[in-house]
């Protein structure tokens, strides 16, 4: 199975230019959602870490099955406000503008070391921003596994110095 | 293993009187979290559904391992701006003022048995719009799996007309 054929592809979203890669079609459909989690669970077993990140919230549903399978906890990445306890920030550059990524404080003990996963890698920002976070507290980076991979926008180059997996690339240009 | 140990409670948050139930500690938790799917995959066994419903964004960490472990698909349940394509949409009231959630119009298919997930029952105001955005699309509702829920709140008397299940029960007044 291809798991492209299952993602469906929608154009000037969320802006006029960009062809959104929405995995929601994947993960409906239940054989292609089960072909991801294998593919990936596949990777992560070469990889040897203790929890898995997941930036909110697309990739929670990437996270989840993958941690359930290989018996992990989750470390939650969200946006400002959403986490009750204390918490590390990070911010990073969009194309206008910053976010800010957190995670609570007590959520990877130092040594720890961590699989960042995520729907999507493009400029790589959220990704190194979630390292980053990840790193604050201690933790080691043991590598990302990303679905889609827009492989002309550099995201593996910003993480030059982690592993970088990605299940399927497009070579879009913005 | 009781649930409720895993489950932090963070007082005031979001706001002053709320006794937050912080689910981030049982997800983080390898084995509380594997639990946790481990009972909600029992009940839903009991239930016939074809996919699992879930209203973002700490759902999403609760429906994927089931939908892995049962063989279904997931239906994302989401805030505004969030999904690319073709959406229905379902208003519901908060203490002050609405919010509103989304599906896309093509992801459930009339006769589908959907079951829905959530982390938590207060009112059941969010329980209720999701289950009214899946029968908009022609989905019948298979039932509810919540970790926890807040029985003094009445969100099971709001959803009489369903099978409402929850793994852990708290006596909160707000």
């Amino acid at each position: 199975m291809d798991l492209k054929d299952k993602i469906r592809v929608i154009e000037d979203f969320p802006k006029p230019g960009i062809s959104f890669k929405d995995v929601t079609t994947l993960f409906l459909d239940a054989e292609g959602f089960a072909e991801m989690v294998r593919q990936t669970v596949d990777i992560a077993k070469t990889m040897e870490f203790d929890l898995i990140a997941a930036p909110e919230a697309r990739a929670f549903i990437m996270a989840a099955p993958i941690a359930y399978e290989m018996g992990k906890g989750i470390v939650l990445v969200r946006k400002p406000g959403k986490l009750p306890g204390n918490t590390v920030k990070q911010e990073y550059a969009l194309e206008y503008g910053t976010n800010e990524l957190y995670v609570h404080d007590d959520s990877v003990k130092p040594g720890q070391r961590v699989l960042i996963v995520d729907d999507l890698i493009a400029t790589g920002g959220s990704a190194m921003a979630t390292a980053k976070l990840i790193e604050k507290l201690g933790g080691v980076v043991a590598g990302f596994i990303f679905i889609s991979e827009l492989t002309a926008l550099g995201g593996r180059q910003v993480l030059k110095d982690y592993r970088v997996e990605s299940l399927v690339e497009y070579d879009d240009v913005e």
